[in-house]
């Protein structure tokens, strides 16, 4: 019995330890404990490198301590778990045994880096710590297996300001003194040192001058931080993976999480690897490629190096780089020496290599390698950035070389980066070098240079005098529309991303900048302060919408060709369109909308905005009749004005369903607060009240008494129809009397009516009578036998989603307004979110703004409520979504998700959506593939 | 085979036969089909007909046809099912036996009467046809059998004037010529008859004029609406029942029905009774009674009689009516004969009915009877309507008397009618005969009485002088509450139920009339006009604010007394507490309003706003401090301002928490949007800027630049506390210390801090790192070793609704805020909703203003979802409402049934919500019996 205990402890004890969770994971030597499928416990950097380990590439050996231990290290209030040590003591020893070199030892001394590496690349966030392993003790060894003294005394003294500054200081949480870190203070030691000896470069400095220099760095960080820097290659290793685990929580890269949306509980691994060096004179060398090109995909060999160097000093831009080979020299470079003529042995090794890795990740790699003594050695390697059209390319390039399939083409391209097909920017050379005079945030995407003006009538009339037009204001409004329509660019002082500035320019694809609030406009003495700085009337702006930057002066533009590009774009979007399976539909109020929108490829209007004719150019004598019929106080009244206004309003219509031809067109009825129409300016108002024959006291009476408080929840929508019912009557008739001109002239046409702001079925229903008497009144006034139509609501009120099952009763379709519903969702007014929204972003009370991208949590389980509520009364109801996160591909894969219809937006996101919808698709069928 | 199968047949008939719906219930001869439970099939008055037959009443005998036929009549399109005549026809025949007398003999003929009873009472709004039967066939005997000639000729000019009116022309839908219907055009008829003959009334006329004046109105009959008048006793009668059943849909019906929310499925029933006649001498005589006094509840049989007349002549007050016994007589009608005087036999066997029917219904009941030649007939019961006191009166008294339990007793009461004891009435005498001068919203309830004065100043100096003040406003703001504190009445002419005035008025019990859009206020010249009149500064006038109507001039009011009324009032209100298991807390601001709460029986403080520090009296140094804040632009400067408001903020604080003694208080962070605070006139800007000694043009910049389109959905809440964290640190500090100082003083608190507007956890998260902070740093302070404290918050937007499950995490407690809440899940602006409301309102869009009433489906469904949510996370979360809703009593039902922890609302509704609760909980109780 006694035994039978015995042998049970020592089993429990057996489980014990194979519950240890394995901490450390090695790569080298062709072969690796990893690979990258391993990127959440090994980070990118970690997964890649065992990868290019095992695929036989030379890799200098070393091990990844995981993103599991970062994570037990401060669950454990800053200590590594307690089998790490030797865990890193007996990786080391194999490490030891793949390089045949010894980590401390006297004779052959192994040297070591630390560096981080998250799941997702955090460039420069996180912490490095290069020639780990240097001490008094081995420092002989490395100089008589080097043979280079002076490369050996520049590499401790690297060590030593590193080691001082990322362990010693910033990881212990040190505040610098006077704010100079220990960094600065020994960057200062040099400094003197260099001036006292008259040297002008590092380079000057001999290995005596180093050591005598290393010397007096550790002084000075005993004076300053109270610690000998440590001498023990142990010690030095760990610190070194502590400070690593402990840059995962410094401010840079919180901040950069914050940003970016990386959660805290992701931690970063710690990459410890043999550290080999490009500086060791001219068969050294280091470098960073593309095994493509980046900027325009082309399938070509590109990539900068620099002979006998660190990595490090590619990265800082110390030295100017050289081109890597032919295809990557320039105007500009073409006089420099490249690798593919100074080391043709060695790249054509590293031309192999990115073959391998290509044929491998079947994707563009971006490369870090380094040549010590003429041995090369990889780094790094990673998927590479793109721009828009590079991605393109190279998805169909990749494509038509069988490396990649259809559905992965499709994937290769983030929706945004479409619309670089069809916007113009700012020369990438240029923008980089300019200075930044504005920040605010990127409301219309694109550039646009042009010369500044402050009204709407300064706008028009620069216009017409053929200048280029950047309108600036505090913010917009409805009047300013024609001041709109003919700028390049659009910047306002106030508003966020979906304030009226921001709406109008994204449907007509106006670069525009809102909410700039460091800046001053003061539209009276027409004149804009930033600082010290004040622009004037007509001085020049240029403007990256994209970023929501704007630079002083005219830089130069780049126009998207119409050629061989936008043939290929053409060419993608088609395969695209294959792959999905959600509509895409416009939103837009005329029929010039209507025919950009064809062109992006909508398939139909989801939203046709009646109120729209009332502004922009012709809206003058429409506006005027609108306004007459508003300050009416009696229905005979406001139906004489109707009948004037009828002609206008049927025209509009047709002219916009004779464009779309088969596709359906959406038309909503009259929504905003009829307020909003009325002149607010004295003058305004005088002019009204002389042309309607009405005197000024009774127009402002008239007019003051629509005014709201909060006109956002106010007498809007379909609340018109309950007090206006006459109103509701004329717009249907506009609506149905057009459809029914072109069934007759033999066109297809089955007209959809919207209801706007619905919260109950009633409304609906009183809707409804409404249509149904005009439409058997049209149908027998033009003899049609068949005269189909379908009534449907927006669901942006939360009642409306709550009631859904019940207003399915009624209408045949639902389209989610996603601003509005998002503003009562949250209680938020979107005009007025400017002066909380970034510190909401900042503080990360929220993850996004929820005007972009649909806040799926909230606003998207009162969607799924609603949809579920419609499908449960009317199986066959269709489902659309015409808020402005129609165009956010975020949001599409959410709408295809909820099973929606369609996704409707302006014009120019069709695009986007129509790829964030074959996205979406190809995920869902993914994931459905998963789990089969 | 052939047999089976159609013995088969067989049963099919007789299955489908079974089917047939009855219609025509039989009541009468002491017995009857129906009973009182059937109220719903029978309506109220065939259902209580039926039940005094069975308790052998003298009842005459008769049918109902029930609402079930009129709803198959309307499905129909307006015809009576098949089977219904011979339905009626076989009841018919079985009253005829009952009575003795045959419909449509020629010897002995009965006459019948057509009334209009639909479940619940709808007085005047539906037609009755009397004398039905009347024929030229049938006078002749009639006369024989009553010996009365003139009676007969009477009754038959009177069954054509009605029955030409109410079944041949309205229910006929036919429009009156020129404005002038049938029964106006037979009027005058008869009125040029009595001038050509120069008779004074009625009764001057003779037997023969009577028959001369039939034989005329049958001929304009024709003439105007082109058809007999029917000579056929079943046509008649047939004719009447449909008249009936169309009233149902007559305007005045359907109009009533849309203010009371009755639904229209309901429908009417139609009770064809044997006409009795109390007008045929001094032997007959008809009358209306109430077993108690229904306007003190005293225990005394109550009523109002005519000899030799009819119902009708009692109900149109064309004689002024005799008192029925002693108890009846007044200082007006002591000189008149009672019933008592007249007819002792009579009236002892009425007393005895009047016993029967109270011990059976135990309940008052409002009766009608007639004597018809010495023999006593009931014609209704039902039971009797009364007022507030006279409620509590009865309930009590007939608990005590053994008529009912406390259940019953405590149901017995309307919640709104305990508001009775409390508040000032307008004599209702004088209140009856006084002129309407005005009518707006009833927005705060009870009377008030006083002169006009238009602005905030005048008000103040007024009241200053000692006058009555009477504070007539536009619509009021905040910067009007001193003025609104002084009044005893507040009269706007826009805003709603909840508008700013209408919220204060209720909350400090004032009367408030609100939106009373036809009369124009004219502030800068001090007048008021409402059509041709005009009022102005310190012209009297008198307010009913539980009516929503003003009168010219002053009109006495009626203080409550606080003597053995109020006694009965706080027994009864002990007694509902037994019964009620929801807590009823108040909001209140100050120890003043938590002293009235207390005196009203809240058990804590549920909403402590701690802005309204900042209004009223004592406010002027701490509003000019807050101002001065919100105008600092960094928070070291603002930090300063908090330190010097600080004292402020918690003595208001604390003492609060002192008068609630050991009841919770729930102290809410600043709420509103801080442009609120600042003063918008050019003046209050120009003092500002002196005060503080800041540039008028900095002042004007800063204040503006706080304006927002939508405030209610701007910064504000918690917003307020994610950008100025150092206000809501001061602000928690100040709650924690005043509790901490009571604590040391030997007081048991626990104070509890409410953040509003949230819309995430992560908002929550915030405040809850502040506030643990200020907690530990007091605890320490104050060297406590226990002192707890709670955190919660407001759920009054959607999405914290929706995302209940995750705030439960870090809140102890939910507060519905359902003005907010409503607000935002309607997409209704309360301060804007009286442009559309009163149509909504009409055309029945919404069943009762949401407002007032929380709207169960919608915004219900959030709170039942959040509670749900809340309780999922955290089990024992307290869940309360603070919403205007928590003092009415349908909405305090639907949180009694979803289970909420407790409800608050404005001191002077706590006894409302008391009484509200108790029934609430009974009925559950009932509910959950009857499913046992």
């Amino acid at each position: 019995m006694v035994k039978a205990v015995k042998s049970e402890k020592k089993v429990e004890a057996a489980v014990a330890a194979s519950k240890t969770p394995k901490y450390v994971y090695l790569f080298g030597g062709k072969d690796a404990e990893g690979d990258a499928s391993m990127r959440n416990l090994l980070g990118g950097k970690g997964a890649n490198l065992a990868e290019m380990s095992r695929l036989g590439l030379p890799v200098p050996a070393g091990f990844t301590i995981s993103t599991e231990c970062c994570t037990a290290y401060f669950k454990n209030g800053g200590q590594f778990p307690e089998t790490l040590c030797a865990e890193v003591k007996e990786a080391l020893a194999k490490v030891e045994k793949i390089m045949g070199r010894k980590y401390g030892d006297k004779e052959n001394p192994l040297l070591v880096s630390c560096r981080s590496g998250a799941r997702q690349s955090m460039p420069g966030m996180m912490d490095t710590v290069l020639n780990i392993g240097l001490t008094s003790s081995t420092i002989p060894g490395l100089i008589k297996s080097t043979k280079n003294e002076r490369f050996v005394w520049d590499s401790y003294r690297r060590l030593i300001m590193m080691y001082a500054d990322v362990v010693m200081e910033k990881a212990e949480g040190i505040d610098p003194v006077e704010g100079k870190g220990i960094r600065r203070l020994l960057d200062e030691l040099l400094d003197q040192y260099k001036y006292i000896k008259d040297y002008k470069m590092d380079t000057d400095l001999t290995a005596t001058d180093l050591k005598d220099l290393a010397s007096a760095f550790k002084r000075r960080i005993k004076e300053v931080l109270g610690k000998e820097f440590p001498d023990d290659p142990m010690e030095q290793l760990l610190g070194g993976i502590g400070a690593v685990f402990k840059s995962w929580v410094g401010k840079k890269a919180v901040s950069y999480r914050r940003i970016e949306g990386i959660p805290d509980e992701w931690g970063t691994a710690v990459n410890v690897q043999t550290m080999v060096f490009g500086n060791k004179g001219d068969t050294s060398a280091t470098g960073v490629a593309f095994t493509r090109n980046p900027a325009t995909g082309q399938n070509k060999f590109f990539g900068e190096w620099l002979l006998n160097a660190q990595g490090e000093d590619v990265v800082a831009g110390i030295r100017t780089p050289s081109p890597l080979n032919k295809e990557t020299k320039s105007e500009q470079n073409k006089h420099m020496k490249s690798m593919q003529e100074l080391m043709p042995d060695t790249y054509k090794e590293l031309v192999d290599i990115r073959n391998i890795l290509e044929k491998h990740y079947h994707d563009m790699q971006d490369i870090e390698f380094t040549v010590d003594e003429g041995r090369l050695f990889m780094l790094q390697c990673r998927s590479g950035k793109r721009g828009g059209k590079a991605a393109v390319n190279m998805a169909l390039d990749m494509l038509d070389e069988g490396l990649i399939d259809e559905a992965t083409a499709v994937m290769r391209v983030h929706p945004n980066q479409v619309l670089e097909f069809l916007l113009p920017i700012i020369e990438p050379n240029i923008e980089s070098k300019a200075h930044q005079l504005i920040k605010g945030l990127p409301a219309g995407p694109g550039a646009a240079c042009g010369e500044i003006y402050f009204t709407n009538q300064d706008a028009v009339q620069a216009d017409r005098m053929g200048k280029k037009v950047i309108l600036v204001r505090e913010e917009t409004n409805p009047e300013d529309v024609e001041g709109m329509r003919v700028a390049d660019g659009i910047l306002t002082a106030r508003g966020g991303m979906t304030s009226h500035a921001a709406l109008v320019a994204r449907g007509w694809g106006k670069s525009c900048i809102v909410g700039a609030s460091e800046m001053q406009v003061d539209a009276a003495n027409k004149t804009l302060r930033i600082g010290d700085i004040v622009l004037r009337e007509g001085d020049q702006l240029t403007m990256n919408g994209s970023k929501g930057v704007a630079y002083q002066g005219a830089l130069s533009l780049v126009e998207p060709t119409a050629g061989a590009d936008y043939a290929r774009f053409l060419r993608f979007m088609t395969m695209v369109d294959k792959h999905r399976t959600m509509g895409v539909r416009a939103n837009a109020d005329n029929p010039t909308d209507a025919k950009k929108a064809r062109t992006f490829g909508a398939e139909g209007i989801g939203l046709f905005r009646t109120e729209h004719m009332f502004y922009g150019p012709g809206s003058a004598q429409p506006l005027f009749l609108l306004r007459k019929m508003i300050l009416c106080v009696n229905t005979q009244d406001r139906t004489n004005v109707l009948k004037e206004l009828f002609p206008a309003m049927k025209k509009d219509i047709k002219d916009t369903m004779t464009v779309m031809e088969e596709y359906p067109v959406t038309v909503r009825l009259l929504d905003p607060p009829l307020h909003e129409f009325v002149p607010h300016s004295q003058l305004g108002r005088k002019e009204l009240s002389s042309a309607l024959g009405i005197a000024e006291d009774e127009v402002h009476k008239r007019v003051d008494a629509l005014a709201e408080s909060n006109p956002m929840m106010g007498h809007r929508g379909v609340r018109l129809s309950v007090t206006y019912p006459e109103v509701t009557e004329y717009q249907v008739r506009a609506i149905l009397e057009a459809a029914a001109e072109l069934i007759v002239d033999g066109k297809k046409v089955i007209p959809e009516i919207m209801v706007p702001v619905t919260c109950d079925v009633r409304e609906l229903e009183y809707v409804r009578k409404i249509v149904v008497r005009v439409h058997e009144e049209i149908q027998r006034r033009f003899d049609l036998k068949k005269f189909e139509y379908r009534l449907g609501t927006m669901i942006e009120i939360p009642r409306a989603a709550l009631m859904a099952d019940e207003l399915a009763r009624v209408a045949e379709f639902f389209s989610f307004g996603t601003n509005d519903l998002t503003q009562m969702t949250f209680g938020f007014s979107r005009d007025d979110t400017g002066s909380f929204m970034n510190s909401y972003l900042e503080k990360r009370m929220l993850g996004a703004d929820p005007f972009q991208t649909i806040d799926q949590e909230g606003v998207g389980a009162l969607i799924k409520l609603a949809a579920a509520g419609g499908r449960h009364t009317n199986p066959k109801i269709k489902l659309g979504i015409c808020g402005e996160q129609g165009g956010d591909s975020a949001s599409v894969e959410f709408c295809h998700n909820a099973g929606l219809t369609y996704v409707s937006c302006s014009p120019f996101r069709v695009p986007v959506a129509r790829v964030a919808a074959a996205q979406a698709a190809l995920k869902a069928n993914r994931t459905a593939q998963d789990k089969d």
